[in-house]
C-alpha cells in the first residue's frame, strides 16, 4: 500500500485539511493517508523542513510527502513535486523541501503545470485541496512526477545560517525549538564526536552546558548539551525547558567550546 | 475500502476519541479510520456545522461521517442518521449536519433507536461512543440507514443568520473566523461575481477592504476581501491575522458595497 | 488487519511522531497505525495511563498500543512489552501501562532487550523511534513478545491515591480533568449505586455537587456529579467546566456523602 504523509500549517478545526484528504480519499483510493501534522506555525516553511527532515526518509521507499505550508498561495510562486531518495514529494516551491532533498543523488523536480492533474476550477486560495493533492493522488497511483509538468530547474532553496569554525571554537544558532522546550542548533554532531570537555555556550551573555550523551547524564533541572537523535547539537533542560529556562529560541546564538573549569555543571541562571 | 471520517469536540489526550475508535474497529474492522479533526471549540456547533459543510462531498460516495459534537448528550435530544447527497452521516440531531445536508436531493433521515446497534449499556453522558460509533460502524459494513431506527421528520436546524440584499448594499455578518485570522462571512461569492469596484465593510465603524482574486494582489500586511475556497466571500490580511488586526470575530456586520474613492486600498487602522 | 495505535506526549510539530510512524511503515507495512494522542502534558505519566485504561480495551484483540510518555529516556529505566487481556502493549516501564494491565489475567511481560529488535544505533534520547517502535512492528507482524527480551518480573507501578470508606463517607481526590473541565475522581461508581440522596463535595472549603444521572438534570451552569462513562464518580458543570468554575484540579480532595438539605442544588459560588 503506497502511503500519502500530510505535513500542513492548516491545523484541523476548519476542515481544510479533511478537504485535502476528500480529494485523496476520491482520487487515490487505495492509498493509506496519514498525519505528519497539521500544527506547523502558520507559514512557517522553514520549521515545516525540519520536521520533514526528520522523518521523511523513515518512511518506505514510494511514500508520496504532501506538504503544504503555503504563505504564497495565489501568487507567482510555483508548485512542484519532487523524486528524490527514493520517496516522492509534492509542494509549493518555497523552500519547504530544501531540507529533506539535501544530500539526494539523482532527483526529479518538476513544476505542477498540467491541466490534467488538478481540480478545475483551481481556487487561488486553496491549491493545497486544488492542486497539490490531486498531484499527489497522481503519484500515489503510481504516475509519474514527469508527467505533472516540465522539469524545474530552480527550485527556491531555503536561507539556512550555516555553521562554522573560527579557530577551535564552532559558530552556529538555535534552529528549532521541540515542544520539550529543547533547542535544536545547526552544529552538527560530528563537530564535537571526540573532543572530551566540550560543551555549549547559548544565549548573549552566554550560558554554558556541558557536552553529555543525554538528559539523565545530569541531575533535574540541569542544563545538558547532547548530539540529538536527528544527528544536531541539542541543549535541554533535564525534565524542564531549556527555551523556557534562558528565554530563547530560534536564532540564538550557540558556541561550541572547551569550557572553562567549573562552569560546567553550573545550573543556568545561578 | 468504506471510510469513517471522525470530527469532534473532544480533543484527543483524554482518550474520548481513540475510545470511538477502539469501537469502530471492533465493530467494522474493514472500514478506514480518518481524523477530521477533534479541536473544534467544545459545543459549538455551528464551528462544526462548517467545517463539514467544506469536506464532506469532496469524500467519495458511500463515507459515513460521524460527527459528535454534542453539548446536549444526555438530555432529550435525539441521535440520527442520514443518507444525503450519496454520503452517510452519523450525529446528534442538533443542526450539526444542517449545512451539510443543505441542498442534497432526496434524504433519507432516521432516529437512532434500534437496541441492535448500540453499546449496552448505553452511558448517559458518551453517546459517541456507545450510540453513534455503533451506528457508523453498522453504515460502514454496509447496512442500510432504515436499520437504525423511525424516519427523523423534523431534524433540528442550524440558525444562521442569512444575508439580504439592501437596495445595492449587500448585508450579512462573519460566520467563521479559520486558523489564520481569515473572516469568512455568509455573503455568497456570486453577490460580487461581475461587479468592479466592490469590497467588504466589515465592523462597527467599518473597515473596508478592496474585493481582489486573492491575498497577493495586495500589499503584506494590508486587508483584502475575496472569494474563499468554499464560495463565500472573505475578509484576509496578506501574510496577517484579519481577525487579530481588526479584532473581530464571529457576527461582526459585513456590508458588500461600492468602495469610495480612496478608501480600497487604505490599510486598516491608517 | 492488525492495528498499532499510538499514544504519546511528543505534540506533532517537530516530526517526532511521523519518525515513529516512518519505521512502523517501514517495518509492518501492513498493519494499520492509528492516532489515539499526541498532546499527553509532557511527562505526564498518569495522564496518558487514565486515557489508556479509557480506550486500550474497545479495540479488538490483537491491537498493538505503543505508548510513548517517556521522561526517563536514556535513563536505567527499562523498556517493556506485554501481552495481557488479549491486546498487546509496549512502552516505557515507568507505570504508564499499569492502569491498562490492571485486572488482567494472566499477563506475559518482558523487558525489551534483543538486539534484532531495534534500530542501530539507538539514540540515547529517542528510544521511541530506535527502540519502541520497532518492537511494536515485530508484535504486529505477529512476532511474540518473548523474541523481544526476558521476562520482567517487577513492573514499576503508577503511585495513585486510592480512595477509602471513612464511616459512611467515601473518600477520594481528583485524578484527571478532562477537555470539558469535567473533574474524573478515583471513586467508583459502585460506591454511589444505590444510595439516594448522595452527592459530591469536592475542594476546601468543600463545594456540594448532587449525584444525578447525567448533565441535562441540573440547570445550565450547575454542578452536576454523576458516574462517568468509565465508571467513576465525576463532577460536571452543565454547558460549562467545573475545573474553571471551582479552581480545582488533579489532587483536590472529594466526598461521597449524604447531601445537607438545601445544599444540593445550591449553585456552585453563589
Amino acid at each position: 500500500m503506497t502511503r500519502i504523509v500530510l505535513l500542513t500549517d492548516f491545523g484541523t478545526a476548519d476542515g481544510y485539511v479533511a478537504a485535502l484528504k476528500g480529494v485523496l480519499a476520491s482520487r487515490a483510493p487505495h492509498a493509506g493517508v496519514e498525519d505528519a501534522a497539521h500544527d506547523i506555525q502558520p507559514g512557517d516553511i522553514a520549521g515545516a523542513a525540519w520536521a520533514l527532515r526528520r522523518y521523511a526518509h523513515l518512511y518506505p521507499p514510494g511514500t508520496v510527502h504532501l506538504v503544504v505550508v503555503d504563505p504564497g498561495v495565489g501568487s507567482g510562486r510555483r508548485g512542484m513535486a519532487a523524486a528524490a531518495c527514493g520517496r516522492l514529494f509534492v509542494a509549493p516551491d518555497n523552500g519547504v523541501l530544501a531540507l529533506a532533498l539535501e544530500g539526494c543523488g539523482e532527483r526529479t523536480l518538476v513544476e505542477l503545470r498540467s491541466a490534467d492533474h488538478r481540480r478545475h476550477p483551481v481556487a487561488p486560495t486553496f491549491h493545497g485541496r486544488d492542486l497539490f493533492a490531486p498531484a499527489a493522488a497522481h503519484l500515489a497511483n503510481g504516475g509519474s512526477p514527469t508527467d505533472l509538468g516540465p522539469p524545474l530547474q530552480d527550485p527556491v532553496g531555503l536561507e539556512l545560517p550555516r555553521p562554522r569554525w573560527q579557530g577551535e571554537v564552532g559558530l552556529g544558532e538555535v534552529v528549532h525549538v521541540d515542544r520539550f522546550g529543547t533547542l535544536v542548533t545547526n552544529i552538527p554532531g560530528e563537530w564535537a564526536a571526540t573532543r572530551a570537555g566540550l560543551g555549549l555556550a547559548v544565549g548573549e551573555p552566554p550560558v554554558s552546558a556541558p557536552l553529555r550523551r543525554t538528559y539523565a547524564d545530569v541531575g533535574p533541572g540541569q542544563l545538558v548539551a547532547l548530539v540529538g537523535s536527528d544527528g544536531l547539537l541539542e541543549v535541554a533542560v533535564r525534565d524542564g525547558s531549556a527555551a523556557a529556562l534562558l528565554g530563547l529560541g530560534r536564532g540564538a546564538p550557540v558556541r561550541l567550546a572547551h569550557l572553562r573549569k567549573g562552569g560546567a555543571e553550573s545550573r543556568a541562571g545561578a
